[in-house]
């Protein structure tokens, strides 16, 4: 399907197998987004029907006409185009999906264990019928680490793809380094934020990654790898000593997905390993996701992004739709460059937050004079370091967040103090996210 | 054009504009990836022509009556389906690319310059003539950040963007900070490991950047920022002394290009700023770039990798080619997995460097029978850590890179000494790019 099938007919009709957290989310986005989607992809998207398996439960922001409990009101429904499947499981999804597949409906789906099992069955079913089959959420939610392998790096001789996939693992490994704690503690610590599910066994035990990695090594080694084929180590053996010893011979300890070529056939494999404390992935902490994709040509390039919650995989999902139905510049950018351009805001609104060195005079009442001009301007000094060197004194100040346009002016003020000596140097300094800050 | 409508016709015919480093590793890339590119796209490319200024000049694997100095050759040759432009500057570049794309041909240009001033133009010629434009390459270079923008992300409400765009001074930045060496001197050594130009300006009064942010803004944020409206201010001004009050604050230099939102129109400004220790953007170091996507609902997306480079820039133009050939499944993927698919190596096989801890009795001997264990199976040992705790003992080894067969076997016989307390945790150590140890 190409944008011109569908952009002057009617809407794209989706049906959703499956409503829980990421469902949920993928409606919110298609009617949320719904803007966004016409304006940047020329597709209008309508949810068809919902299938659910408890029609009764409470689920905020779904029309309760879309619900359905029958299967068949997706599957074999020819007005539904795409069908999406976040249900999960293995059976009976993988009929669903080879049934609407057989039809000719496209699929795309966020079912990393269904892929890693079945990927090469659903794929030839999907070339067989002229549908496509799509599965970015299916690793590492939002990261398009597929598209990329797909897409943009169809052509590089992919050599290695070493990936931090999983983020429950990943969240565990950094408190017990960070803060001492032992395997069990800072299981509880991730169960209590949400990064842990009740029972964590899959993503401990390190099969959640394998998966992950057996469908990422597909892509990047045109290969049939399917979980089995991944032996898989998990973290509950580690101590928190492991950390220290880790630390002492200057590694940090994460769990790993390494595939990469060995005499032509590929090695897929997940396991803790200790990483040089100078790695790019040795600085992935917390509940991050991050995969490094080696070849000759591009040598190492690195996705980062948070690789699980419902509106990161429904926007992975979304995202998918939107590559089936085709997002060529016809149907993207010359909309956005010809009716929805935004202005360009004028620099001085901007607000940012501060640092100036300047050097003056080392006699009393400069700083006073330097102060009191930021403090007419309006902007807050947040920190002063003095530091003198025969008759000169350094300056530096660390201002909070408050216009350019201010900033500018009370730099020229300062700037025709006669204690200032030279130029004053007047860095921005980027927020932590806290809003105002230079962002 | 759809996959479809080449794959069995004649191959795709390429016209090259310009053939410096960057030309010659397209051309390079094209004929010997020609096989994967064949297998994974269904289309075979071919070099129709190549347009030079000299035609005497030394031009290594590039077929000498394929060069041409008559610009019509190319522009006018209705069997030359993409354009490749790799000559830069803006004249007669754009009279040339305008011509190309009157007739239909689709263009790939690495010209950040070009695009930044007349990109908006250029896509609307290609869409009044129903031809691709392309420009991965003109930002960053092999990291796919235009692709993620313009399709994984075309659904997201984009609200930051914030890059390391520019590897020159990101290298000089660096040195500054750990060498201590002044700006001039991290320059010079910039220039010495090839990481400057001979005439650095563009690149460290921050124009480079410049260009590049206005490009990944147009695409964010659906806009049409062109390089005037991005006020920038470079590096030259900085002290290593900056760099050290920066660390003492917190933070680590950078020049960065931040584009953002603000109250509905896009600000986007480039300058060196203070970045606090623990920013995903901190940790960039050398030459490398890193741009950083933020919207609500994928929250940090980063992507990192090196930022120029002739092997670089042509893998990104090669993307584009066969991004505007489509790369459907039905082209790639069901190849792949019918005829292409590589064997799995069996897990003994593969090599790692590692880790080992042990609890074992703490009395004379017993290190000398662990090591002798390795030493049989010819596992050589990097350093031993052993510290006791009452009557037993920690130890720690860190062994070079070996088989993981030959690691078993050893592990087996540890395990069976009486002196060895509990199960022996063994972790990989990941390589930092030496052969053999486990990548």
């Amino acid at each position: 399907m190409t944008g011109d099938d569908r952009r002057d007919g009617g809407p794209v009709r989706i049906g959703l197998l499956g409503c829980g957290t990421v469902g949920q989310a993928v409606v919110r986005t298609i009617i949320d987004g719904g803007a966004t989607i016409e304006r940047a992809s020329g597709h209008r998207l309508e949810v068809a029907k919902v299938l659910v398996r408890d029609p009764a439960k409470e689920r905020p922001g779904i029309d309760p006409s879309l619900i359905t409990t029958d299967p068949s009101e997706i599957l074999d429904d020819p007005t539904v185009a795409i069908v999406v499947e976040v249900m999960g499981g293995l059976e009976p999804t993988l009929d669903h999906l080879q049934r609407a597949i057989a039809r000719g409906a496209s699929v795309v789906t966020a079912n990393k264990q269904l892929l890693s099992r079945h990927g090469p069955e659903l794929l030839q079913a999907a070339e067989a019928a002229g549908a496509e089959l799509r599965f970015e959420a299916s690793a590492c939610a939002a990261i398009p680490v597929i598209k990329v392998l797909r897409e943009s790096l169809l052509a590089a001789d992919i050599t290695q793809v070493t990936g931090i996939v999983n983020g429950t693992t990943n969240f565990i490994l950094t408190e017990m380094s960070r803060a001492g704690l032992s395997y069990g503690e800072a299981l509880a610590r991730a169960q209590e934020l949400g990064y842990a599910e009740a029972d964590p066994t899959e993503d401990v035990n390190g099969a959640d990654a394998a998966a992950k990695m057996a469908i990422l090594s597909s892509i990047a080694f045109h290969s049939r790898v399917r979980i089995d084929d991944v032996p898989f180590e998990g973290i509950d053996l580690l101590q928190a000593e492991d950390m220290g010893h880790a630390r002492s011979l200057g590694f940090v300890v994460k769990l790993l997905g390494v595939a990469r070529l060995l005499n032509g056939s590929v090695s897929v494999r997940v396991y803790p390993a200790l990483v040089p404390r100078g790695h790019r992935l040795a600085a992935i902490e917390g509940p991050d996701n991050a995969v490094l994709l080696e070849s000759r040509a591009t040598r190492e390039i690195m996705l980062v992004g948070p690789g699980a919650g419902g509106d990161e995989t429904a926007s992975a999902v979304v995202a998918d739709i939107l590559s089936i139905l085709g997002t060529h510049q016809g149907s993207f950018l010359h909309n956005a460059l010809a009716d929805a351009g935004r202005t360009v805001a004028p620099p001085g609104d901007v607000e940012s937050a501060f640092y100036v060195r300047m050097a003056v005079d080392d006699r009393p009442g400069v700083l006073a004079r330097v102060a009191s001009i930021f403090g007419e301007a309006e902007l807050s000094i947040r920190t002063v370091v003095q530091s003198g060197a025969g008759d000169e004194a350094r300056l530096v100040l660390v201002l909070h967040s408050g216009p350019e346009a201010r900033m500018a002016q009370a730099l020229e003020r300062i700037r025709a103090l006669d204690e200032v000596r030279g130029e004053p140097v007047m860095l921005r300094v980027l927020g932590s996210g806290a809003g105002g800050d230079a962002r």
